[in-house]
């Protein structure tokens, strides 16, 4: 095991009517705020009217600031930032999901500053404090509620660049699994594909290859993603299957699994943020395209890691590493047809000539997440993997 | 899952040579320090002055409290409580295992008030606020560096009681494996156990059956538990065993295994802490005796969880559910002889006739603790079980 400091201070309440309790910890941090949510369905399902009666209980006084959207925009940012100091605001409020909570971050640490806040995620400037954040979760996805990551889309650019700091961590954070009942069917797959993804990227490039207690953590995360998401998708209104799939979700990039690991990386989320900053697609849908080929290629030289997952999980039992880690991407990828999920780029109608352009565009976030290994070269072949009936391994 | 707060605010520095570490992280704290430790084997093997050079270098003023014993009594308690008072102390350092660390919590709580400490233990008095605590720890076994409980020993009225409160939390913990090489096979042994205990208590008591989540995290544990302490017990100085072992344990007491289980109890170490008070036994001994008769008692009319434990930790598999709990308990006797820990009171030249006297100093804890099924009739009839060649079930 590698030297690793473990600090993560969020405070979460999870579980029913746990909403109303978001007006008293909010009101420990600040009393002017900023409410950053969505697309205005919390509206519709009653979620913002409990948000903002609890809030109002607790005299936190609210300044609105919805419509962030998937792949959240730094331009949404900068609006919120602005609110925050023309009203003079203390604290920031987010009800959603892992974008809204990923804006209200950015929020936190751009309101503090004269500079801009893209200045963060390119490296050029170091966060040095930050607005307290508060969250209501409404999507078993990003883990967002309980770390200290955030990932946001500079359309200018079309660079999607993520982002993390100690100061980053929501103080407190809502889990209510009853929130997600209206999830539909696809965003509830992509939400624990995310979830999986977060945990195969740590699983397959620690630096330290021999952490039995980090693995056994994370294969017990990976089955109970699937299994929860099966739940949730053959019963949407199951308490039990939003309850662990909300959970897992978090539990999956909350720190714990990548303490011990020493250096990991995130290749699969950097090539997928590249469809998502040019093809707008959801960060899910995009993940499980990516990863049977990035799987593919990552086993041409190390089978090993791939094989004892599919042992672990898929109960794949064979001598021949190899052999055994193409089917267990072969297995991955059932499941992700299973629950209607993408497995290649072809499912978008990307087509293969636009591969030089998206490699490209990912070679940007490769260089700044320091993936050395990635060359333009290497991330067009995983890109060609990635294509359905790609090219032979 | 049942709804949950999670919330665990300490700050682990794990690794090698992170002790370094224990003067800058205590000195934000407060200046001047009582330092908690043992017997005194951190004077022989360094970590006393490693740990007194890096205070003094952080300018943290130093009181001396050592010789707290395994099973801390509750007058070594008093005696800290005592030194804190008369030099108006403001930080407690604790250097040792569970035994230091809990008598350091408990004279965390007890400073800052004018009424005996042991009142805490017996809900006379809640707590309020304590002083702030770092640790060094020295030994893989009580969760207690991560964790907001703690166990002290009233050897005046022979019992061992526990007692948590959220303001128990260590600050910061630092985890360094290498200070574990020299613990001897036998308590490498007995700290195993105690986190298998642990894990063990809340996988069996849980209130909530459906949980998922929490049994995959929890049987990752125990495997992990019951391979890193073979690795140790073949390598005492393999830094990969005592790093595994050591991190274990702190997963199997933090918080993250009990959260959505709803109500779990200690039944076994409410039992424990009786041959722990009566004997002065070491508690991971005391515990790997009382585990197979506990659970012997338990299948008798609930076979499930520990079938399903046989299931996926020890690959026991047939549809029998009894047949399988019971040749769990046989796996897990068989690992405790493996490791040389007791699997028996017998172990402890304990005569039968001493159960009624056993059961009724349990019994005083059962009740604080609201074990409410346990009777002075069912505790004896477990301790029944806990003999060699006890009563077949």
């Amino acid at each position: 095991m590698n030297n690793f400091v473990f600090h993560n201070p969020t405070k979460i309440l999870f579980g029913r009517n746990t909403i109303s309790s978001i007006g008293s910890e909010t009101a420990q941090l600040g009393t002017r705020g900023l409410l950053v949510y969505g697309s205005g369905s919390i509206k519709k399902n009653g979620i913002y009217q409990q948000v903002t009666d609890s809030l109002k209980l607790a005299n936190v006084e609210i300044t609105d600031h919805g419509g962030v959207q998937s792949n959240p925009l730094l331009s949404q940012v900068r609006q919120g930032i602005a609110k925050v100091k023309e009203h003079n605001l203390d604290v920031i409020i987010a009800v959603g999901g892992g974008s809204v909570l990923d804006c209200a971050k950015a929020i936190t640490a751009g309101s503090l500053v004269e500079h801009d806040v893209w200045k963060f995620f390119t490296g050029k400037k170091s966060l040095k404090k930050t607005l307290p954040l508060t969250t209501v979760l409404t999507l078993a996805a990003s883990g967002s509620e309980m770390n200290s990551g955030m990932v946001i889309t500079n359309e200018i650019t079309q660079e999607k660049f993520g982002f993390g700091h100690r100061l980053l961590y929501p103080k407190t954070s809502i889990l209510d699994p009853e929130t997600t009942y209206s999830v539909p069917a696809d965003y509830t797959a992509f939400g624990a594909v995310d979830a999986i993804a977060h945990v195969l990227e740590f699983y397959m490039t620690a630096e330290n290859k021999n952490a039995p207690v980090q693995d056994r953590l994370m294969e017990g995360l990976i089955i109970n993603a699937m299994e929860s998401c099966e739940k949730c998708l053959t019963n949407p209104q199951g308490y039990q299957g939003r309850a662990d799939l909300m959970w897992t979700a978090t539990l999956a990039l909350n720190g714990l699994t990548a303490a011990g690991l020493g250096r990991v990386g995130f290749p699969m989320h950097m090539i997928e943020h590249s469809l998502s900053a040019l093809y707008n697609i959801p960060h899910g849908a995009g993940l499980s395209a990516i990863m049977p080929g990035w799987l593919k290629w990552k086993i041409q030289t190390d089978p090993q890691k791939t094989a004892q997952l599919g042992q672990r999980v898929f109960n794949i039992d064979t001598s021949d590493k190899t052999k055994q880690a193409t089917q267990t991407i072969d297995a991955l990828s059932q499941w992700f047809d299973k629950v209607n999920s993408p497995t290649s780029l072809s499912s978008f109608n990307i087509p293969e000539t636009d591969i030089p352009h998206i490699a490209k565009n990912a070679l940007a976030l490769a260089k700044i997440w320091r993936l050395k290994e990635y060359s333009a070269e290497i991330i067009e072949k995983i890109l060609r993997l990635c294509l359905e009936g790609g090219p032979e391994i």
